[in-house]
């Protein structure tokens, strides 16, 4: 684990078919907040055994959304079987609490917001600064001393209304 | 926990739609092995969590098939999002090693094995004697120790062959 | 894993300088009960991460003492440090339910019982049948469900009474 | 958990009587490196079981020392059975890499330091800022997750060359 942040771009905004627990979200709505994005898919073993249990630990210990968690169902294989109707069982027999949005895909392949992050695989998690940037993309297992340490970095950054 | 067995009926036979893994069984074939049977739902968290890592701890433990453990997919809710298909696809990903049966199901509710063995819900482990005969059935979570000491006894029963 | 039991001996006694959280057991007194002796060194990493609480589980799991759980401290080395003092304030500390005695040591070296039943070390799990025999002396950790199946095997054998 | 970090006060010494692992530490040394020290009984359950091996990670995450972990024997109570000799013997089974100071204690209650932080008992963690500073004290277990977050916030707080 290295503990630098990665080059600051610009804010990629998701694109998203539908949401879970949720309206309709976008990125630039959650400007001031640090944002953590858990991508998974609902039949990969590494999410649901890791990947989305760290997720709703990191959203019940931030109650007040100052770190804001989202769920991103990245699908790029098995679609029949991983289509909105079984995400929405999914989402609602293992009781997740924060918003999922569905990563829009019009074919078979990789789903559009995937493609934008350049992600390898499930479970990918990513970490927005206040200004919604990328500043970390993890895929695998990550820690959760090593992920409270990123956040905690990210949350001692100043806010956009404070640099502006 | 209570260490005794259940009193002695018959062999209730399985009534499976279809396997995964495996050509279709009987238990009646499987007479002379003590028998676990993990019943569960894809989309069952304390299935996914505790019952079939159990199952395929168990499985492991007893390479030469002493004890035999088969999976049973007894879907009572949510069929449209747990057919075939989408059992094949967990199947696989969770890499599942033990043959998987489903049970059969011809309409919408309780599915046909469920039925003839009483089942309240998933997970249930089901323990059946060298006869094939039902033991104990245990609804919920079954820690380690317990379920080892209930398999050592049926092991210590005679086999059909020497009570013949 | 083998399932095998080991070859029959005598009824081998224990030698015990001191009990807590007991008047003075011999073995011969518990004939008509499994027994299972944890063997452990109070400054034994893998004794308190694992063997002593397996040993806490089962011994709640038989609360009729139909398995009867001892502890049996064997000091083989930095004797000057595990002594009977340290081990009591370890036992009420740990809140250890069991009797645990004190493997008599005249030397420096090897405790008795320690070298009695030929052990390599500490954890060291002991199962004796109903007759006090030892059946299985395990070197290192076992898993819950492998105890499990030889605990069911050993409770299936008749009790002395019934084959005298 | 709250994440506000507590009123800045002075660096408050150590008052150690003797090092295991390293020469003589002063807190004033490490001046510009976060500290955590993570105060223990070599017979406590809940140091051995959560303590000490949140900070043996904690330690390995940072092996340049940024964030320096230092092991505190607060002694308060049995102070017989764990006097330095034993808590040698303690370290090097357990295997322990980081620095442990043993708090002075010249009578048979609080040890000096235990004393001067206030500290409620066994295990506490202390994190300190790159002053010295006391800036949160936590009696009991503190999660993975949470502990990195503060440690990630003390992280990006400026060196005392930045801010001189």
């Amino acid at each position: 684990m290295t503990w630098g942040m990665e080059g600051v771009g610009d804010l990629v905004e998701l694109s998203v078919s539908a949401w879970v627990n949720s309206p309709p979200i976008d990125l630039a709505d959650l400007r001031g907040r640090v944002v953590m994005i858990e991508t998974f898919q609902m039949l990969c073993p590494g999410c649901i055994s890791h990947g989305l249990p760290l997720a709703q630990r990191v959203h019940r210990s931030f109650p007040d959304g100052e770190v804001t968690v989202l769920g991103l169902h990245t699908v790029f294989e098995h679609h029949d079987v991983m289509g909105p109707d079984a995400l929405a069982v999914f989402v609602a027999e293992y009781r997740i609490e924060f918003p999922v949005g569905v990563d829009r895909n019009e074919g078979r392949g990789i789903p559009e917001t995937m493609g934008r992050y350049g992600l390898r695989g499930t479970p990918s998690t990513l970490l927005l600064d206040r200004e919604g940037r990328l500043r970390r993309s993890i895929f695998g297992a990550v820690d959760d001393l090593s992920l409270g340490v990123l956040l905690g970095r990210l949350l001692s950054e100043d806010t956009p209304a404070e640099t502006a």
